[in-house]
């Protein structure tokens, strides 16, 4: 833990301050607390936010939460004390020994010795109410108190581990991890529903381009990957894309995260589908063992039936079908549709979420692009593009994964607002 | 290596494919290929690029990389073998058997039986020249290509590392991660840099604003991390920051990676140096450890003596110096300058990047940022920010760190356009 090490040692650094004479009780995080083996009076210190206080003849409870776990550590005070200030959601410190707890629903409690109360919680103005869960939707108008409850809190400790997952998996996997650009001039991609920016005070003069050309928010880090997988044959960036869409859709946001990757010499969609496929196994599982508690409170109060779900997915090879056999099934889905014949393309669909996976196998062949860059009128300006294709062009594919759809996926949450933590949205930037 | 357990195993996903009846040859990574200890003519193959050709009497060399390591594989072949299209910059599949080289420059080499052209690579028009070392600065015309030579593909191998490092210094030290938002409606850190954005086309019509209010590039998440340290005491972000800047500085970007972190029961600025210091010492010590070769080429061709200073970092505690005493020091180095008091806050500078780190601890009195937000007419935009001191308040402080500025602090890269893949700045935002 690096805040005890930071309270300890921080002493050092005051070439005046002498070491202090009396040991200080130790600083703990709530989950180190909870996790204390054979709990038998140590004096230690927590701080945190009140999640609960209850009172009885003769002794007080309080539940003290500090967002390291969701549960919370049980503190055990005399009823004697000035518990005025003790209210749901104020802050505090408190001292006292640890140690194992008489009742079965927890291992340990603190009995508190000093209960300092840091900053006071006005229940009646808080959004946020005692004992009452509130609907996500209710929520979502408190960016900045949402995460102070259990459901948002264990999403985003989860988003925060599958972060980590992820950039574990590539990294042990050998790939390199690349930083592509947010800002980019590449406009091809549907201009409609991209951001252009300048700098503020300078939209209404386009002529004068901060960067000489126009410039937008990315789209897909795909193009850059490419370039990258030319020099580290196996390549991923893990950052913010964007969509100026017009859309209030429970799947879609104006910015949202995705995970992409690009190897090199890779000539079937098998082995993209490989990597695919491991990856998501990979990340769920790592998930699932490293807090495990978070993941049941959502698949226990936003999704019943999730958890059976996702151990299916987990257990089975996913299902693959071809082009062909999709629009067979679809014929006889007795629907009209219309669709555009891709070739050397992979979609991962999943229940409830849609497309989570898009990917392919990328054209290599220099005159085929090259004439379809001319079509286009778009030679010069892909001119790099193409010459990617001319200096030890290789055969080259790679994916895409929307990190909010997946978290949605996996948690069983409905709307892609709740699993980040500060949603953009059209008519919404709130913070 | 996923990618060889790709190729190996992609075969199960096709239900009409019998599996294949010999073995064929392991593909491996440059780098695990060169790691083989006992080499003793394993079938192998690899994947690569030319990076040189080398003809003798009766032998031929290659030397081939795929950018998993700075160090490329020695291919021998035959000399009677059809050379014409083994060019430097082309890329090449090799089978062969991996052997104990003869020679003491490396471990083992491959003896080819079989060398695939995949992409030639003509070097008449191909900007990367064989065996020249090419300026930094010709270098940066060619992002797609630079990152194929030594010196850029050591740099982003050991951009990923850190990266890497960073987010597990933090995980070890139980912060949870959080993606602060890229668009913000906060504009109040000095309009005139930032960069503003609307959906393409609607740029002359500020009216109709996409999320109804004006709309941003953020400039650093601290806001976003105060309002998340109030729910998980420890909270950190590794993400794009942005500056509208008009600075060709070798310094500036106009798009960079900051670092950023924020704790909350924080009351001391030593707290929050001694957090600083252990990212810097944890994170370096890490990218020595995994990418020492890549390290060294930077320390040896880009800026020689930068090897001592760094060690002189990391073995000393860093020199930390009051306010009053930096005051005095400027005082007696008798030029003029201009300063604005500043308490509770700190900043770390390094020799030749400048400032490397800024932090501090945060106004937390509830009255006297209503004061000062009432004075700047702020009240109404700012009162989530007043709210977080109304409800559970902690004292809390935080820093950040330029992601860029510290590999160049690391290697001594003098231009920071050179530690980025796709750089940003004033008239250019190439690719």
């Amino acid at each position: 833990m690096l805040g005890v090490r930071c309270l300890l040692r921080s002493v050092r650094f005051c070439s005046s301050a002498p070491f202090p004479k009396h040991k200080p009780s130790a600083k703990l995080s709530v989950r180190d607390a909870l996790g204390a083996q054979n709990a038998s009076g140590e004096r230690i210190k927590i701080q945190g936010w009140i999640r609960s206080v209850r009172s009885q003849k003769e002794v007080l409870f309080l539940h003290v939460n500090d967002g390291s776990s969701l549960e919370s550590l049980q503190v055990v005070a005399d009823s004697g004390l000035d518990s005025r200030e003790l209210n749901f959601g104020s802050s505090v410190e408190v001292q006292g020994q640890l140690i194992k707890s008489p009742s079965k629903r927890q291992n340990v409690e603190l009995k508190a010795e000093k209960i300092k109360v840091i900053g006071n919680c006005d229940a009646k103005d808080f959004p946020i109410k005692y004992k009452e869960r509130h609907p996500l939707e209710y929520l979502r108008q408190y960016p900045h108190f949402r995460c102070r409850t259990n459901v948002l809190g264990s999403i985003l400790r989860i988003r925060s581990e599958a972060t980590a997952a992820i950039h574990s998996f590539f990294k042990d996997s050998g790939f390199v991890h690349i930083h592509t650009p947010i800002i980019t001039s590449n406009d091809s991609e549907g201009a409609g529903e991209l951001f252009q920016l300048e700098p503020s005070g300078k939209l209404k003069v386009p002529e004068e381009n901060f960067f000489n050309v126009p410039a937008f928010l990315t789209v897909s880090g795909q193009l850059h990957l490419e370039v990258m997988s030319g020099a580290f044959t196996q390549v991923f960036t893990f950052g913010p894309t964007f969509r100026a869409e017009n859309s209030q859709s429970r799947r879609h946001l104006a910015e949202f995260y995705m995970i992409e990757a690009e190897i090199s010499f890779v000539d079937s969609l098998q082995d993209l589908m490989q990597v695919i496929e491991e990856l998501f196994k990979a990340t769920t599982m790592m998930v699932l063992s490293k807090c495990p508690e978070d993941v049941e409170l959502c698949h226990k109060f936003i999704a019943p039936g999730q958890k059976d779900r996702l151990e299916h997915m987990l257990k089975n090879n996913f299902l693959i079908i071809s082009y062909t056999e999709a629009v067979e099934i679809l014929k006889q889905a007795s629907q009209n549709f219309t669709f555009t014949p891709e070739v050397a393309a992979v979609d991962l669909l999943v229940p409830g979420v849609g497309e989570l996976f898009g990917g392919g196998l990328r054209e290599e062949r220099y005159h085929f692009l090259e004439e379809r860059l001319a079509r286009s009128g778009l030679t010069e300006v892909y001119q790099w593009y193409l010459d990617l294709r001319r200096f030890g062009s290789v055969p080259h594919g790679g994916f895409g994964m929307g990190f909010e759809r997946y978290l949605q996926c996996i948690l069983g949450v409905d709307n892609i607002k709740d699993v980040i933590p500060f949603p953009r949205f059209p008519h919404s930037c709130l913070l």
